[in-house]
């Protein structure tokens, strides 16, 4: 039913001249490992919600070059027949590794590990990136948000500011994973099943004699779902009283008290107050306030400080595009290859100590507290193993004097095989079931790792083995 | 050969209930005018450059409902069936005036005026709002970008960072119209004609057993294009030498002397200075120097007022996301609607001053002086006419009595008719044409307008004719 995003072009230039230069010198089948991770939680958070697997899944399965494809590359006149004639073949063969859409996770740690030979494992990298980028980014904002309203409905009204077709669509959905309500976006609801909702705009109001012609008119026709926009002219003098008239008039005789009101400018906090005084006289009690205008997380918990009285917000451009931080700085990059069979570790040193990898193939232990609170993550070789009966040594790879010995705990393995041989492996969950596990997850991670200012530095550390081999390539980096 | 963006359920909820309600109410082909337009300039700059059209105009062209999206809408139990009915033959019949694409455009004047059937012209929002506001978004910042660099080459790197597919295919278009000399990303290319280049990343150096070896591997596949990437061990001790090395041996033998080395991490300002010395005491004087990392227009202007040395800068996630203000605020408002023939202007009024609109069917002339240089945009009346040959009073709408008398000067009318009775009547500019047309345009704004920390506010004003119009609806808004 959708649209196929699956571009493969959608691809930076150098990972086709690498890929010809690796068929070239007879590299191609050489079978590598990369991580995808990122550096920098966005908004200076204490962790991002993965989201985005879906899509990229489909993506990797899928991907194939068309006639059209090879005939644009071709006229570059860049590559060799030989690399054509493979893209043309081209399937994926090898195995991935993720953790679950809907996963808090943390920075330095693979998200996604991609075992495939290189000229294949290249080729995915900007799709890859961009797709994890941009939704665990979405998720990540939309989630702030969410904790920021306290409970109540936050909707997602972003569209016209998306980024593009794909933000507007993709990042519903991610909105929805993190705890969001609903879209306005209707193709966001036939294609993943995210609640599309909405009523009316400003020109609704104008299109009719009078605003209380177009409230009545409007209730008329939706009795179950009016939510009346009350800002076009004036809010409290014109709005809200026509408004209430429309509502007693042709709902309330109908026995309907299910409907609401939308504020779209103005101090929210003063005519928040008023609005519900106003509707409470009237008898209203159970009309909800809606507000919608340029709001982000800082703005909702500012305005429940000040006791504003609202149900349910709308945000938009803020939400949409991340605004107060638009990127997710995830990078792909290379960690292994195997040599006669074996693992062999690669690094890549930096002038930024930042960015230097951790090498090798890895998986993630998620360590949580005997009552069950997560307490730190713990990156390993792939093929270590944590003895729960034995104590575990915690040590901060940024710091190593700072040790800590776990008795009573007990550890989650965070990465699930996703596609092994280039073949799907694992059930891909409905959105409802990534939305639960999300919810499910968030309730694992402390108070103090959620809030928005300074919040308390979760720790990855790195098993004593993987840190042992990270420090001497350090030291000798070259091969 | 592109894929279908034309999502015609890419549309927020409230249009279609909106629309059902025109069907229902009978009003669906009352005539009325919607504008678009944005209330500030991303990074508080001068003006914006106005990109999308295209997008927007196969868009309104080809917008049609499949039986699926209809099927899908009746499932909401929200639509009558009189309104699925007038979906499932939907063609767009009205009118559209645009400014041409690439046109440096300023708050508060449209950018695109649509004239049409009431549920024709409100089902269009959400696509034409994202459409316009993510383009003439992403041009806006690559050109500051591209004026931060003073003439030399920015590259578009951004794509892996992007906020989803169309962010990063069209991103890459915007950039380029906006100036910027080419792209990371293939399928911009193929689809639009944008330059699309690249060459290596760190993986290409780690595939081989060593640095130097994988130099020479590129070089001899490349060697009209070797683009050496020198920060993955140690720049200055080991990149850099071995590119020498590598140049010398591999291409300078064969008389190639056009190649490059790229940093991507370290301080630009030292390294850049070290590399240049480096190259040029190997007689590699015409080696081009190119760095990528981060970059955004403020760190490439402080980079070069410290004398760095760089030929090309590769900008990646600042440019793609807009990163330091990623949301152009562009609105789709009613400002008119046609009553037994006559055009009758409509207003919205709003307690946040900046969002009340401006009423009627409009155009604007842009006034020169006797220089060619733009100093001037005047809203008129869209059947008002200026004749150059009487003196023209230009005031601001903000302040009223800032008033300026012009006897010499120019003018021309920037929007043009772009879709007539639903069919396209204009002649859609190559990318080339429009980035011609952009550099063109650039060159009658004031240096004053352009400079990035307080620039000169260009004015805007409306003709005394509009202004009257306003005041008084301002002071009695409801029909």
């Amino acid at each position: 039913m959708e649209y196929d995003r699956n571009i493969p072009l959608l691809c930076d230039y150098y990972e086709y001249t690498m890929a010809n230069g690796y068929v070239e010198n007879g590299l191609q089948d050489r079978m590598v490992y990369f991580d995808i991770y990122f550096r920098n939680v966005p908004d200076r958070g204490g962790f991002v919600i993965f989201a985005g697997l879906e899509q990229l899944v489909d993506y990797i399965t899928n991907l194939r070059f068309s006639d059209s494809d090879i005939e644009f590359l071709r006229s570059k006149n860049t590559f060799s027949e030989g690399f054509l004639e493979y893209l043309r073949d081209f399937r994926f063969t090898g195995d991935v590794w993720a953790i679950p859409e809907g996963t808090p996770a943390f920075p330095g740690e693979p998200l996604v590990t991609i075992r495939a030979p290189i000229a294949q494992a290249q080729i995915l990298e900007t799709f890859a990136l961009l797709t994890v980028n941009h939704q665990t980014l979405i998720a990540t904002k939309a989630n702030r948000i969410v904790r920021a309203a306290r409970g109540r409905t936050v909707l997602e009204f972003g569209s016209r500011r998306a980024q593009g077709t794909d933000a507007a669509i993709l990042g519903a959905r991610a909105a929805y994973i993190a705890g969001c309500g609903g879209t306005a976006c209707t193709v966001s609801d036939k294609w993943y099943g995210v609640p599309a909702s909405g009523t009316m705009a400003h020109s609704w109001v104008m299109m009719f004699d009078s605003e209380l012609e177009a409230f009545k008119a409007f209730c008329g026709l939706y009795p179950d779902n009016a939510t009346l926009l009350v800002d076009t002219y004036d809010t409290l003098n014109s709005g809200i009283p026509n408004a209430i008239r429309a509502f007693k008039e042709v709902l309330v005789p109908k026995g309907i008290n299910k409907f609401a009101i939308r504020l779209d400018s103005g101090d929210f906090a003063f005519l928040t107050k008023q609005a519900r005084k106003m509707l409470d006289e009237a008898g209203l009690t159970d009309c909800k306030i809606v507000v919608s205008n340029a709001l982000d997380e800082l703005l909702i918990k500012d305005l429940l400080d000040q006791g504003a009285i609202i149900d349910a917000f709308g945000v938009g451009d803020n939400l949409i595009t991340s605004h107060s931080d638009p990127v997710l700085n995830g990078v792909f990059k290379l960690v292994a290859m195997e040599v006669d069979g074996k693992i062999v570790p690669k690094i890549k040193i930096s002038e930024n100590v930042e960015k230097i990898t951790t090498p090798h193939f890895k998986k993630i232990y998620r360590v949580y507290d005997s009552s069950g609170m997560a307490i730190a993550d713990q990156i390993c070789l792939h093929d270590e193993t944590i003895d729960t009966s034995a104590p575990l040594e915690l040590f901060d790879p940024k710091a190593t004097w700072k040790r800590k010995t776990l008795t009573e705990y007990s550890v989650k393995e965070l990465m699930v095989k996703v596609i092994e041989n280039g073949e799907l492996v694992y059930d891909l969950p409905s959105l409802e079931d990534i939305r639960e596990h999300c919810r499910e997850e968030l309730d694992t991670l402390w108070e103090e790792v959620k809030r928005f200012a300074n919040p308390h530095q979760y720790y990855v550390d790195l098993s004593q083995q993987l840190w042992d081999c990270k420090a001497k390539m350090i030291h000798n980096p070259r091969p």
